[in-house]
């Protein structure tokens, strides 16, 4: 015995010796590492492989046999070769008759071939009942032990008993299937370990050059406007400041943009006068995009509390007390309470905490454990009702917050807007015309074309 | 080709054309919105109608035959019509016999039928195979494509292949299939959709009640009586002052009435010397209410904290300040820190942190992914521990928050107890009583009891 | 009819009495409490029990036979007695053939036989298909009728049918079915009700020693050494300045401890050229406890954010801001804004509100249903990049938050360095070795190794 296999401690040990022999097909890097998981986890394992030369890099409590031998003695059989190498398997169709085929391949690109490899596979030996899994399960994590993401294993596969005899293995291991289906679903498992957030690409890039718009607008305006005609060097607004005008404005624009395709959904079913033709392309992507927008819009949102939550902590803030309290006792003035101030101030404070309130309600309700234990109506109602309800004491608080600003010279840097008015555009265009929809001239036929009714039903003849 | 139809693209364009036909019965709004969906992702629809002149409402690369025929050409048999009309279907219980029937449909109200529809489909055509499935699923969501609400699709249903095949098409279709076991199951899939947040009624409006009554407790006590005897206008206070000091009561009063009925179970089960028998309806209603009064009160703690935090941004706070600062510079006299007073400060203010921290624990743990990864012991010890321990900190940062107010003779305007007083009735109880159960001579007993043990066997003969 | 029975009313008045008869061997406490649950559930129930006499404790509406009569009443069996006395079925082995054998045993201690009761009754019975299920469920819940912790039952068994069977009675009572597997897992089931939050056990008690520690060290430097050398007597900062002293320390000290063994991991693998041998036992144990302490560490990071947002509500502060304007006042200086300091403040908070940002986000995306919802490469993307960055921008906030204070000998009282510079021992190690690691010199081979690459393949020989 060598140090190396007396490492491989089994992790269950009160596992008996009755779990069955799997063979494993190759024994490339993830052959290798899902064998001494099985060994761990209390399967006799036995390779399959052209020489018996390079045993010496497979785990030690492995058997090593030429393909045929190691083929016999298992009823599962993981292929952990190749699809390119795919049909030196053909001339072993005979031994493999009958049995279970795991296809744990991955490819290096989305939809490289035609047809998934556990579909190819399928084709080349049509004998065998091949299962596809594994292949969403990383080696490194296999090997390390340390599953601390996804214990889910996707398994797929046309017979059902084989996939059973799969997902006993997996589970044997301490993961979890998920059964996805028939073979059919083998192309989307491929796919699927090849993604970096498709769904959050578009909303992510779209943030980010709003963001930067916004933080060169606020830069301008707030720090080097004031550098150059009140010659104030407020350089470290950039640190607090700034984002913080910049946060709002990215929520209230990015949750607007969470409504409007609704919007323009409801103008376009109302000017076809029927919901049997897709949308346009661009109108399709951003509806699935919507619950990306509002969780970044969420994201921001709750930036833009914290940065205001810590103003008292801020030096500028304590030096703006100090200096207004003096320049008060030094005028000897009595200090009066402005009540007007004190209704805006408070009222659009409450107005922003509803609001967040409601949006982080959203945000928990999207949730997937929380999504999936409302139905359609209960989540249409949290999504619809609140989020406009979100949308209007947001589109509030910021307009109060502004006040009577907009009618001040001074507002208008530059003669361009104060940055709070940009963030009022599409939010307000979403409340005006969602204020229109909803009046029964409007809403009555949008209800009954999403009904089924079409209004012109000789035009699809 | 119109244009109609060239708005249908396969959503999945990999799928290959192994997907087998699906026969549709009915071509109502759910019938051509499932049909719709079925041929974007692959599979051939053949549509049995009565007529085949309707043929320009339903997806154009679909057939559309008599229902015979129709069925003759599918292994399986989405029923899309309503259930008064499937004994119409009776005459046709040759062509359907071993096929699998889906029962698509629901009802207008909760329990309308003595019989699920799916049983009623199952008695009048019992050599079908009846599945029930999809009546989860909103059209319109099909229709459009933007299912970001839940995926799942409950299926039911008592022959175990048919619901294997029916699981398939919902997999295919890029929904979850949750087997919901046999067809019994039905009438309860059938009343899931109908369901708008039933579990959350009682608890909204309790909260609602006790929330105005308490809102119109502080308006008179601190807004009203400050104007009628000071002559002060604080008619801004209910913009945040008022709501701050309804949130905090709200929350203690309904953290003490989650565990109120556990206190009463535990009175009710030593009367009555055994665990055997029913709690009275209002009991088990309340007990099954918790998490949701739970939750609430959590919501309304987090309201407290946010509406305390943004204390020091308000236009008034900043006037007191301003205020108090000139008046101690006018007065000349030296300001000394009061130790009393900053214990008295930072300790409330720690306990209600830590408190509220739990409290947020507490939450955490209710989420479905998370309480579904605890075992039972996990969670008594969760809810009941840290919930009493976060009880304990709130009632006692209230307490030390009102400190010896509560002997001023100014506490009790109009001869009432200011509004914090009243938020201590139910937790002071709750842990009062909490405190004699767990002396030993009234636990032990209890334990027993719930361990099954009767005091008094003979009552029940 | 007595009062007792007269309260078992059907939870679920909709159930035909199509339910299948289930059978209960035993009339202890958990038989009992699920009998009555299977007759709310409408579930016809029938006890297997040596004596009728008893009969006056189990549900009114059950009947109650000897063993084999009862036995043949019913396709299911549970087998609610306790593993000792599991032989005495030995001379039912006949009328048990082919039946559905329940084994809803619990044992005392984890792993208390060599295998499990399910197998041990399978061994005892080799004609009776035998699964686990139920143990996982309390006696007081189903007693009480209040689930609000997981529904889930784990199911385990060797024939697929039975254990069907059994799912579908889980299913009938409300409860969600988790299939295990084959009667293997059986041992896990029974070991899993008995486990109190195995994998929080070390981190819990590391934090406790390291929180400890740092207390008594800031309560030692803030408190006593400037009551003994000021004669200030800061007793009420034990509230909430110590506190907020030492919650930033854990939190920064345990995020460093998150990534440290990944640091240790990377170094072995170089070190031994190879990545197919285990890692020491201590190491593993460190890396399965990453994700515990994490989280831990975002609970105090969560109260350092608070702590400090409640600063400008305490005495003490009000006090400071008071006395330092009071002296501003009487100094006649006029105030100017420090713009380093106002740069220094405005920075550290920033770097801290985002470093805090993107934890909350790591910790999101460790909900379990989160992380079964992104693939590995985006759970690495997040837990790794996400986690360096935030990593980063702690140490930055710290670092800054310091300044120049540690060249300042006051920062040394008793010779003792200032607690946040011992908070940056643990990150800045990590930090650093990290970015030796990242260099490409060392990352190429270790990239390679992680792919299966050895260095020294004769070693294993």
């Amino acid at each position: 015995m060598n140090k190396n296999s007396s490492n491989i401690m089994a992790l269950a040990p009160n596992t008996s010796n009755k779990r069955e022999t799997v063979c494993i097909f190759g024994t490339g890097d993830f052959g290798r590492a899902l064998g001494h998981k099985m060994i761990q986890s209390g399967y006799p394992v036995v390779y399959g492989s052209r020489s018996t030369q390079i045993s010496n890099l497979i785990p030690k409590d492995a058997e090593v046999l030429g393909h045929a031998e190691a083929a016999q003695k298992a009823a599962v059989i993981i292929i952990a070769i190749q699809r390119q190498h795919y049909n030196f398997l053909t001339p072993l169709a005979e031994v493999l008759h009958g049995k279970v085929l795991v296809d744990i391949s991955n490819n290096l690109k989305l939809n490289q071939y035609p047809e998934s490899n556990a579909e190819y596979l399928a084709q080349l030996l049509p004998g065998s009942k091949v299962v596809k899994g594994f292949n969403t399960v990383s080696a490194w994590a296999l090997q390390s032990g340390t599953l601390d993401a996804s214990r889910q294993v996707f398994i797929c596969g046309d017979d059902v008993e084989a996939k059973q005899m799969v997902m006993n293995i997996v589970r044997g291991l301490g993961l979890t299937p998920v059964d996805k289906g028939s073979l059919l679903a083998a192309q989307e498992i491929e796919n699927y370990p090849l993604q970096l957030f498709p769904m959050w690409k578009f909303p992510i890039f779209l943030s980010l050059g709003l963001g930067l718009f916004f933080f060169f607008y606020s830069l301008a305006l707030d720090v080097i406007h004031t550098y150059i005609y009140e010659n104030n060097n407020f350089s470290f607004f950039i640190a607090i400041t700034v984002p913080n005008r910049v946060f709002p404005v990215m929520a209230l624009t990015l949750l607007g943009l969470v409504y409007l395709p609704g919007i323009f959904a409801a103008i376009i079913q109302l000017y076809r006068g029927t919901k049997y033709r897709r949308f346009p392309d661009w109108l399709d992507k951003w509806m699935l995009a919507r619950k990306q927008l509002g969780l970044i819009a969420l994201a921001f949102a709750s930036l833009h509390a914290v940065f205001t939550l810590v103003t008292p902590l801020r030096t500028f803030a304590s030096w703006r007390t100090s200096k207004q309290i003096i320049s008060q006792v030094l005028s000897n003035e009595t200090v009066l309470l402005n009540h007007t101030n004190a209704w805006l101030s408070d009222s659009y404070l409450a107005m922003g905490i509803l609001g967040f309130f409601l949006f982080v309600l959203l945000g928990i309700t999207s949730l997937p454990s929380v999504s999936n234990s409302v139905n359609w109506r209960e989540f249409r109602f949290v999504q619809s009702k609140l989020g406009y309800l979100a949308l209007i004491l947001c589109t509030a608080h910021t307009m109060i917050y502004g006040g009577k600003w907009f009618l001040n010279p001074s507002a208008y840097k530059w003669y361009l807007p104060d940055i709070y008015m940009l963030s009022l555009v599409v939010p307000c265009a979403v409340l005006v015309v969602k204020f229109v929809l909803i009046f029964p001239c409007v809403d009555k036929p949008l209800t009954r074309i999403r009904q089924g009714w079409e209004r012109n039903p000789r035009y699809s003849e």
